[in-house]
């Protein structure tokens, strides 16, 4: 960038690490929470040429990619011809959002699979189940297809990015919490204003902190900008425990505000 | 499809042809009406795996199409190492909805622009002007490309799709009416279910249409679904004239209706 930097300010009191989801996870998660992609194939005409088109797919448990696609459309003609492909999946947000939503890009082949067989019925079974209205999957000139993961790349947003490697991807299970995380974000900021002040001067080193706005939450924690006479900072704040499901992120929530506080009146 | 053909009624009254616009000009209006799209490209690394990612662009007159990418991101190191490459450009939908929605996949090469050059300058003006918020075009790290457009590849929902010619991509305009295309064919089925009716029967050739319902509309006709007593049929009646704007649109429907009702009361 040829913007000036701007000198940001440092923590002025303890602050604890907060543990951060890996990006290998949350790559995972925003699959997972999607049903569509784009998918890109390598065109025989114009030769070579990668070409993109809209494809539904499913996230099987290992991780690899689930399509369902007609004989009749040019990606499965690109595919037969050439294997090499990717899919796509970008967080849902409004057309000029999508440069700051989260991103992933899955690479690697794809392979058909034969009609009838375990593997096959396996895999429609598991795509209907992302897709229920998908009911041409059973016609005869759609097949099943699956990609073959080898290279993750996750964008997170603006200077957030990495490859995955595969065994995190294959590993990965899905943040429970992510589901829910935008509406959670806004009722924080919209209702408790004055508890995410509390969690950024207790956790994050900044008891000067005056005011504070949650920007994202996962299991792991919560991410906040900080207005402090010093300027904004970011920071973040640990749950005291990973929360394990949706329905537990609110007690996490009310669990951090509470010990934030006791923790400012002690001191 | 495997599944059974359906008989579908005929007309049973004389109906004149309602002209359709081209695929070049459905695929063109999307384009311009959209700002991003996802570009795909080819890896450096897994080599020659097509890569796809999120890109905002906009549309040059004569139909190419201008990318403002940063240096640092992998399309650009991807284009500087074999410039084919294709832009998909889906109509907005939801998630689920978008194998129904249109979309277009232009294809060709891509060139980045020389800094400072004229055709650089008139590219980032133009793109900035479809992307007001995008200011980081004047960053140092970012590039003008100009995707030199050689195949497009249209599809506008399920079992409408073709190949369009670069000359009729080029010379094509966009469609004035299809921003407020949605929004009339809500309100003529709200509140002018009976305007639609007299269509079908004065114009489509279904003189025993019992309900209709619009499904398109753009700036040469409307798209019905007409119920008759020998079933339900699709259908399409022209306006008198091309409609040249968005305003001129609901004339036209109104003089439509009219001289449906003329023809109906005379016969």
């Amino acid at each position: 960038m040829t913007t000036d930097a701007v000198d940001t300010p440092q923590p002025t009191a303890t602050a604890a690490v907060a543990p951060r989801i890996t990006a290998g996870e949350e790559a995972r998660t925003l699959a997972e929470v999607s049903t569509t992609g784009t998918l890109s194939t390598l065109a025989i005409e114009p030769a070579g040429h990668p070409f993109g088109s809209v494809a539904p797919f499913a996230v099987a448990d290992d991780g690899n990619l689930l399509l369902c696609l007609s004989s009749l459309a040019e990606h499965s003609r690109n595919l037969a011809a050439d294997d090499r492909c990717s899919v796509l999946v970008t967080e849902p947000a409004g057309d000029d959002g999508r440069m700051a939503a989260g991103r992933v890009t899955v690479l690697g082949r794809a392979r058909r699979l034969e009609r009838g067989t375990p593997d096959d019925e396996a895999a429609r079974e598991r795509w209907l189940s992302v897709h229920p209205d998908g009911q041409y999957a059973h016609f005869g000139d759609f097949s099943m297809w699956v990609l073959d993961v080898s290279h993750i790349r996750w964008i997170g947003g603006f200077g957030r990015m990495t490859w995955c490697s595969v065994e995190e991807w294959a590993s990965a299970r899905p943040d429970p919490v992510l589901p829910i995380a935008a509406g959670a974000v806004d009722h924080l900021n919209d209702d408790h204003p004055d508890a995410l002040v509390a969690m950024a001067r207790a956790f994050a080193g900044h008891p000067d902190a005056t005011s504070a706005a949650a920007t994202r939450i996962d299991r792991l924690g919560i991410d906040l900008q900080v207005e402090t006479p010093r300027g904004w900072v970011e920071a973040r704040v640990a749950f005291a425990e990973p929360v394990p499901s949706a329905e537990a992120l609110r007690g996490a929530c009310v669990e951090l505000t509470q010990r934030a506080r006791a923790s400012i009146t002690e001191t």
